[in-house]
């Protein structure tokens, strides 16, 4: 694509946040990327400046049909100033995936990056540098015709916006305790659970909000046809190791295809650990937990990499796995992926990329 | 609820558009309701503005998370020139049905009616006055917390916008040509299909293009479990007419209780028809039809109020229904309907508000 990014800096720089008080998705920085989209022109326009409000009618297509997608990276630091994303080709190969089942036109995944990686160099000494935080990348598309007819938009918007990040884990990692949703469904095959979309995320806030109430961190969600086929944790993949082979949902048209979730079959592989993408019932879960050979269970996602689930609850049946305790091979997973992000572990998979 | 609407009004009245040009939702009036909530304050600030651009961050919650409701329904001017509404408590209630379950606060229904008397009052003049022709009012409510975090927002707008419209059918009813959906899925039990939220627009608009791809006007969705029984057709509600008994699909979770459903059923019992709300499979319709006792079939909403299904292809076998014509009970039901919102039929049924 030989379209050429503007480039407008803010003049009024912000000043930076305290590095220990950093939350997710909080604070933002001085300028963000925009492309517009207009049938019959295609992507044209991307410009960088200042971050800021942006004027919408409120006829807006996002406000009433959520004809939108999104991806989540990072930008980490390095101790020698370095800056690395991880894998961000597969984001923007994901959006479109996305793209596609959400009717929106395809990007230039190659110009994408490219407009990232400008994004990210403006914004470098953003990216905070003590242990464990990074800066937090987060691409969107949104439908923008003003126009109420349930059609595909004509005109988007392709926006870049960083926040940086704290530690995910501040206090070491702790197992959590999950409950198995039965009523709730996230997604079904033939739906949109696979695409990186709203709809998604709004459709899981209520079973997150009664699962709080009861006392647990996130839920599980089950399979919307039979209910018993276990597919994803919160918002994160979900791994289980019985009797040292580790089994992880595949991909069948409900489940988000997590750059995580790749990046942790492949290591285990590397490690010669046998994976099996299948599909996995949470009787046989509870099954392997009474033969006692559900040795581990966790989370993988963009936000934690690994988040071990300490306790699960289905039907009110409660079982306790590793103890409680985060399991050694969650344990290499995040040590190893974390230590490659930051450029303290040899990436031997080529995953990281410099800006 | 005590709160006083302010009212700003515009500086720059809108020239009103040719009546005989009008289409849907591309056109608004002069002036918006807004209303913001705040957690710990609830809703607040009530206000009547003029309609335009509104700033968002780009972080805002609705362009990521899509937690966002809506409503649809029209204002009818009667030739004496009163204005009429059509059970509008109806959509007030079906707003917080949707706010429920998208762990959106719940608005005050008699406040929110009251606030939407007021706009029309005040647009009154907009109402376009041609045969068909009314004024639509999209009232909607999105997430704006400018957060990236997955959870319910903690601040809300309510907006009301109003469009004037056209007739939906300038050269008479003409049924339509209807795609069974058998791969796309649009909503599942223990999803969000039986709130008025963007996720589930969002979801159908792949499928609705490749049905018209495939010469089809829209897609008659089944149920994503079983792919056999029949839920929506488009975004209408649906009605078939099998052998003098009227069969639409009971409200199982995944269907949209739409207000014309309500009043075709209510109708259609005042006349002494039998009608039954039950699961209803794509087979036994396509067997009726190879019986010759599939007499009519229909989609029912706000814009259209009945749209007479012409044709069904389900797999490769098309169905022809009624000869491709209207059937006289779809045409009784529109002429009663329409006649009541238009102020030529009797309401007996005590179905409108005199604004």
């Amino acid at each position: 694509m030989s379209l050429v990014i503007s480039v407008e800096k803010t003049q009024n720089p912000k000043e930076k946040p305290d590095p220990s008080s950093l939350g997710f998705g909080q604070v933002f920085t001085d300028h963000m990327f925009v492309m517009d989209y207009t049938e019959g022109k295609g992507w044209h326009d991307p410009k960088i400046v200042p971050y800021g409000p942006m004027e919408f009618e409120p006829s807006t297509m996002i406000f009433h049909y959520g004809q939108a997608i999104f991806e989540g990276l990072k930008a980490y630091k390095t101790k020698e100033g370095k800056v690395l994303l991880f894998r961000p080709q597969k984001n923007m190969e994901r959006i479109n995936i996305s793209n596609e089942r959400l009717c929106i036109p395809e990007i230039d995944t190659d110009f994408a990056l490219e407009a990232l990686k400008a994004l990210i160099k403006l914004e470098k000494d953003w990216i905070p540098e003590a242990e464990g935080t990074s800066l937090y990348i987060r691409p969107f598309i949104i439908a923008t015709d003003p126009f109420l007819g349930v059609r595909p938009s004509l005109t988007y918007k392709f926006i870049i916006i960083l926040s940086p990040v704290g530690a995910y884990y501040k206090e070491g990692i702790n197992p959590v305790k999950i409950y198995v949703e039965s009523d709730y469904v996230r997604a079904v095959r033939g739906g949109i659970g696979y695409a990186k979309t709203p709809g998604n995320y709004a459709c899981s806030l209520k079973s997150q909000v009664e699962a709080n109430k009861k006392g647990y961190t996130q839920v599980l969600w089950l399979d919307g046809v039979e209910k018993k086929y276990v597919e994803e944790v919160g918002t994160m993949n979900v791994f289980f190791n019985i009797d040292n082979e580790v089994i992880t949902p595949s991909l069948e048209g409900s489940i988000l295809a997590g750059v995580t979730r790749d990046s942790t079959i492949e290591l285990l592989k590397s490690w010669g650990v046998k994976v099996t993408e299948r599909k996995i019932t949470i009787e046989e879960l509870y099954d392997a937990h009474a033969k006692g050979t559900l040795i581990e269970a966790f989370g993988t996602g963009t936000a934690a990499v690994i988040s071990p689930i300490g306790e699960l609850s289905w039907n009110d049946n409660v079982i306790k796995i590793n103890d409680g305790k985060i399991g050694s091979l969650s344990s290499k997973i995040y040590e190893t992926l974390t230590g490659i992000q930051y450029g303290k572990v040899e990436d031997k998979f080529g995953w990281t990329v410099e800006v």
